[in-house]
């Protein structure tokens, strides 16, 4: 179902799978210089939005991340990835919070993206699709936001390509953002997340089945291609002591090596399902745009190298969250943006969660993480002067 | 060319390019149960073997080193591997010391692989070949020294897959090893690196011309796959501050970044080459072949479990190195090793060399590792009874 952006009914809890279209008479101008519009725009809501519109929280998803975050996902039947923090009494509390997540730009699960039918050529955009930015990401969702009635949002919070959103919403729209929780983020994609990023991207396109970009149009899918760009980025999300633990050299349902080159050890077994699995529910052009709006984002570069001028005068609430065993999103990335939020005197907290579940970490159940979160929320409402959720309405 | 096992002159310097054919009339038997022969080993000798053959040292190459240590590569024209440290008064002071590298087994250079042709068949081997251990490999080369004509290397030294190929002859060749020097090295292959090596073989088996391991015959090569390989892995071999400080989010050679796919970054740019010059050099089944054998070792595994086990009644001189900056290999790993040297009370020196080249520093400048070498091989000379180089032959 669409709806037209006049047609929404905000102050009601949409049914879960809403999409809208948005930019229609006043396109979105991206980054590049493009102007994209119209661009449908895929999201849950959770929750009931407060009367004056106070209590809103934007969750920004990761890279293969989607807004089915507490909904079943519509193709895997998992459950939403942050299922186990939504819900009455949770960590994001339904009885007390009205929360939004849309489908990110260039993605392939309702939002408009490489994999979608240009209006202008009736064809599929492919490689044609403009390169897209964190920052035009977050001018969608502005324009969501704008589309539900709120002028303020109470919270952005989002993990990994979700904390850059939340540090670009910070910055680019500091007026509309009580609190900001950035997750296991960084301000600046690193070299050597760059690299990893590449070679999933060289994968893909190594693949004769990606057809220059235009698998849709021959029939084809690059999923072979695509499985191992997983495969590589999927080693990423973890942590060696993660690894070990988990598989160590355990054999995969036999007591010796095979001495050939089947899935022999449990890790193999395990990555290949997760290369074989994700083919599934992600589309190849959308890796290659969203890992390359990952790349692209340089909070500091785009304030004229000083990454405290991103947040100057800024009167949000920051929580900064990092974990221990976080190799792709290390702490100094965390620290960066705490150094800089620190130097512009902003309200910043900062928590390093103790963890040796890697990077994804922040998707996993980690208790001292969701009270970390629990804990900032509740200060933040309490500043906002949100009600407790059994205290009743305002 | 190539001599027989009888044919060799070990006393006399050969000529670079040597080639030598094993295991004949008494065939080598693998770790799979497989009986190997003929066998070609493709290898380099530097300096003068002495008089009592008590000065050799054998090198032994990485995943995709070769046995050029110290000559332009065949293919590449590069300078060796290891050209700084080999010469008159260097490292491996070939005024002193008789320098012994081959190719591996299961290697592209020259030594019996999956390329060469199975004189069974007449036709390449291709997956027919059998799957190779590190301790194979080390089988291999111990046949080599007998056709030197040398009982005892006066040391063996090698770094990462060369390191492991040390250890096993520690342990499986203790009398004919007088010292031992593994660098960056582990008894074991981890989880995260048989998951990194697992990514690289999908990458080469994903590609369609690798033609199910027979591209050979086909006339294709699988380059597209094994460049994705060599770029992933490419990563490991670095440090994330080497590749901050070398590349950053530095363009290459453009002002603005340019919203395509194109490698803006230098770091981008500087994989692409790397994979790209890779697959002129190497072979896709080997790299699948040597990739297992890493995977496959863990000496405390064939050990009952016990790493010290396999040093048990050792009278070999450790020297054990590591750098600060290799995750890949990280010093925990050479701690374990030197823990098992100390519960056998045998004679170790443990070095860790402060880097910021990751796992490739053992293949970089760094003259810390190079003085450590020095002295330790300076010292060990003299328990051997080895004049120093000005001092005349013994």
């Amino acid at each position: 179902m669409i709806m037209s952006e006049s047609s929404g009914s905000p102050s009601s809890p949409p049914p879960p799978g809403l999409k809208v279209e948005l930019g229609r008479d006043r396109p979105i101008r991206l980054d590049c210089g493009v102007d994209l519009g119209p661009v449908t725009v895929a999201y849950q809501t959770y929750g009931r939005l407060n009367a004056d519109k106070s209590n809103a929280i934007l969750i920004c998803h990761a890279l293969t991340g989607d807004h089915y975050v507490a909904d079943p996902h519509p193709i895997t039947g998992k459950p939403g990835w942050w299922s186990e923090l939504v819900g009455p009494g949770r960590v994001f509390d339904t009885d007390r919070y009205f929360l939004i997540c849309s489908n990110v730009l260039g993605g392939c699960m309702g939002t408009t993206g490489p994999m979608d039918v240009n209006p202008a050529t009736g064809q599929p955009w492919n490689l044609s699709f403009p390169v897209i930015t964190i920052g035009d990401m977050v001018q969608v969702q502005a324009r969501l936001v704008d589309h539900l009635g709120i002028d303020r949002l109470f919270c952005v919070v989002g993990g990994s390509m979700g904390g850059m959103q939340v540090l670009e919403w910070a910055h680019s729209f500091p007026e509309r953002v009580f609190a900001a929780i950035p997750i296991a983020a960084a301000a600046r994609h690193s070299a050597q997340n760059i690299a990893f990023h590449e070679v999933g991207r060289q994968a893909i396109v190594a693949d004769p089945d990606w057809c220059e970009g235009n698998y849709l149009l021959e029939g084809k899918r690059p999923h072979r291609g695509l499985a191992v760009a997983r495969m590589a980025a999927h080693i990423t999300y973890l942590s060696e002591p993660a690894l070990h633990q988990k598989f160590g050299r355990n054999l995969q349902n036999r007591e010796t090596v095979t001495y050939g080159f089947d899935a022999d050890f449990q890790v193999e077994s395990y990555l290949r399902h997760q290369g074989s699995t994700f083919v599934d529910r992600f589309d190849a052009n959308s890796y290659l745009y969203i890992t390359r709006a990952m790349d692209y984002f340089d909070l500091a570069a785009e304030n004229g190298g000083v990454l405290a001028n991103a947040f100057r005068g800024t009167r949000t609430r920051f929580c900064v969250v990092s974990f221990t065993s976080d190799w792709l999103f290390p702490t100094p990335e965390s620290r960066a943006i705490v150094h800089a939020l620190n130097a512009v005197a902003a309200n910043v907290s900062f928590v390093e969660i103790k963890s040796d579940k890697g990077h994804d970490a922040f998707l996993l159940d980690e208790p001292e993480f969701h009270a970390t979160l629990t804990g900032f929320l509740e200060g933040a409402a309490a500043h906002r002067g949100l009600p407790r959720a059994k205290g009743g309405g305002p």
